[in-house]
């Protein structure tokens, strides 16, 4: 069985199916630093994970999308001081232009539930 | 158990498991517009989907790759259009240059049976 | 259940859940040539699969990250030689910098157990 949640004609936010947990490719406001989008990204990941019944506890898999790679090491700040010790998910990273160009990164999260 | 269909050294087109379908990277053919390559993909992954014993009714995730992200308004006027109503996946779309400079868009699917 | 491995503060090199087993991305030597990077990343996936008690033969899914796809050859030929016959994965490659520019190609693998 699927369960879907906050479904749009173009994507819902949320995909549950097999005790997997996969979201949509979260993404900060536009006029932010990348620190701030960062921050905004990961606040929305835990609401939707939330929403889903489960938690960043139980992440498996994140995929970051930069737009610039000169903003990795800020990035990663604020990703470190937020994943929950001992839960870090498997992570790939790479620079790729998003939706506009105000947009500095984009995470794309898979969770167990 | 892991069941391959279209398996060549390189790799298949069709991966299932655990009651998850998983198809390779689709693209269009490089002589065409991204709204014509965009067609093209997503009625590979219909077919795909088929033959896996699944639909797009059942679509997990979508990873969406545009090689220019100018042309992200007419990739989305396609793909809104072929998602079934109320069954959409979670999305993510970043832009990154494909095999060759003549593939606009590539079509990353994960589907439940 | 989720079991980790290799669990730092930013990422886990391994995660396993439900009889799939994630793999963060792997990269080469910073010094070497694409071929030698590709061929130190399916080393690394080759090692960490077997830690997870699995193997290349039960790949599911990689996606592959070129910094620059000038490189799409040399790395397949490596990639080619290294899938087991009649195993292969779903694969997507697509181009995207990396964190550092020294980094030619990343692997993010998902497999079965």
């Amino acid at each position: 069985m699927i369960e879907r949640l906050h479904t749009s004609q173009r994507m819902s936010k949320i995909v549950k199916h097999n005790g997997v947990v996969y979201l949509c490719g979260q993404v900060g406001k536009p006029q932010d630093n990348v620190a701030d989008q960062t921050r905004e990204c990961l606040r929305l990941v835990d609401e939707l994970l939330a929403q889903a019944g489960t938690s960043s506890k139980n992440m498996l898999q994140a995929i970051i999308w930069l737009a610039d790679m000169k903003d990795f090491a800020e990035m990663n700040a604020v990703w470190d001081a937020w994943v929950p010790e001992g839960h870090a998910p498997v992570r790939a990273c790479g620079e790729a232009k998003l939706a506009t160009p105000d947009y500095l990164v984009e995470v794309i999260i898979t969770a167990g539930l």
